[in-house]
């Protein structure tokens, strides 16, 4: 009784260059997020490591991991939807659960529902290595009107 | 009935030295989030203009305007306990209503509880001089055991 | 700068006697939430007390509440578009402050954004007779299409 | 690197009994969520269709989903910490995605983090029988001090 997930329209590769192009300021001041995957109602991003991103303590900033979280699910929608750079994100509500060390962030992006003019999703962010989870995310992205 | 809110306990120059002082990061790259004013449980502060947080379609990018309210709910509630960097945030909730134009952002946080061990706010976020709401938010911060 | 609201399109009378016709669960064994007043982008209703919102510690339970906003959520939509019976929940998040006692609740929730597809609010929610907030939440409704 | 989640401390029998024991009022005026099943960092409870959770068009209402998400959560924390019965929840928030059909539906419970003083979790919520999520929840739960 589950659907198959169609595959993604879009490849890594040419997600990722759509993002760059599109996003040049994520990487303003530093490295900023880079795609790692794309999957069925999915993709994968990673935060590298800068000190910008740092906070008393010694731990990453919540806005750089708000930042991974919001991109990673508009990853998901355009690896399977196609390039609408107009997705507007509706609704980002977020758990922090642990303080992350200064290291890479990884982020996964997984579609809860991928309608016609509204996508769900919910974003897992780990330290690279770790499986503590140190945020969780759900997000609402309004979809423009498409042909299909 | 209605009690009254008590007076914070730091001055906005004494809070703005104190967030400069404990996140020099937030003007890296470019002149980020200033205390405006604080007041009984509340707290403004100002996100000035700069093209890093342009997005397409000349609007201000979502992560700009979460990190608004993040550290203006932050300050209101330094502004009302003092300083203690070690409170934590554990949820943040936004709804995005409006684009913003490509001009300075205006968060006023509220604090709705303030209690011993948690702190619950809400922000609201404006472009200047306009009464729409850009961005409403809530969030949670989780406070360090304190003597009072 | 900031335009008048437009004053409901929907009397309290009429509210009350819509959501009554069209909810009647809402009063399945025992008294519902009632309608208190309506306003511009606004409108308040009342929980009654009832033993079968009590939770252990004599305090009302968080579904009753959520229940309470949601509905006084969409009684502010319904005054301000008309009799729109389908609009549709499409997230809610709520804080919850403070546990009441087992007296009515007073619900009041106000639109911060009606769009011609969506509407978002918030509700604040305390015991009759107190200031302090026993819950807040915030609500979108996506709106069916119509004629205006 | 991942940790093995511990075994539940309660069985789903003593859960379930002592459920029903503290909470008389979910089954008030018709059969309340029933524990299904219990397990490390989890457990799942099935809400009995009952035609007062009905809604126009034959849907069945937010605040019966809302509150299956709330108790499954809370089931969830029991039969992983013993049971404590002054958890109480602070945050909890909704993407509702499909009107469920008037049948039983199921809720799933998986705790994200299980501190000493803070449990965070998520509840997937479908039809039973379907695979598409009728409602995505998070919660935060903040548990009284216990010795371990």
């Amino acid at each position: 009784m589950k659907p198959m997930p169609s595959e993604p329209v879009m490849s890594r590769d040419a997600l990722a260059a759509f993002l760059d192009d599109v996003f040049p300021q994520l990487h303003h001041a530093g490295p900023g997020p880079v795609l790692v995957s794309v999957g069925p109602l999915a993709a994968t991003m990673r935060l590298p490591y800068h000190e910008r991103h740092l906070r008393p303590g010694g731990t990453i900033s919540g806005p750089a991991i708000m930042a991974l979280a919001d991109v990673a699910l508009y990853a998901a929608i355009l690896a399977n939807v196609g390039p609408v750079a107009l997705a507007v994100t509706t609704n980002l509500s977020f758990n922090f659960m642990r303080k992350p060390e200064p290291r890479d962030l990884i982020g996964e992006a997984r579609l809860l529902k991928l309608g016609r003019s509204l996508a769900v999703g919910e974003i897992l962010i780990r330290s690279e290595g770790y499986d503590d989870l140190v945020c969780h995310a759900t997000g609402t992205y309004a979809l423009p009107p498409r042909r299909d």
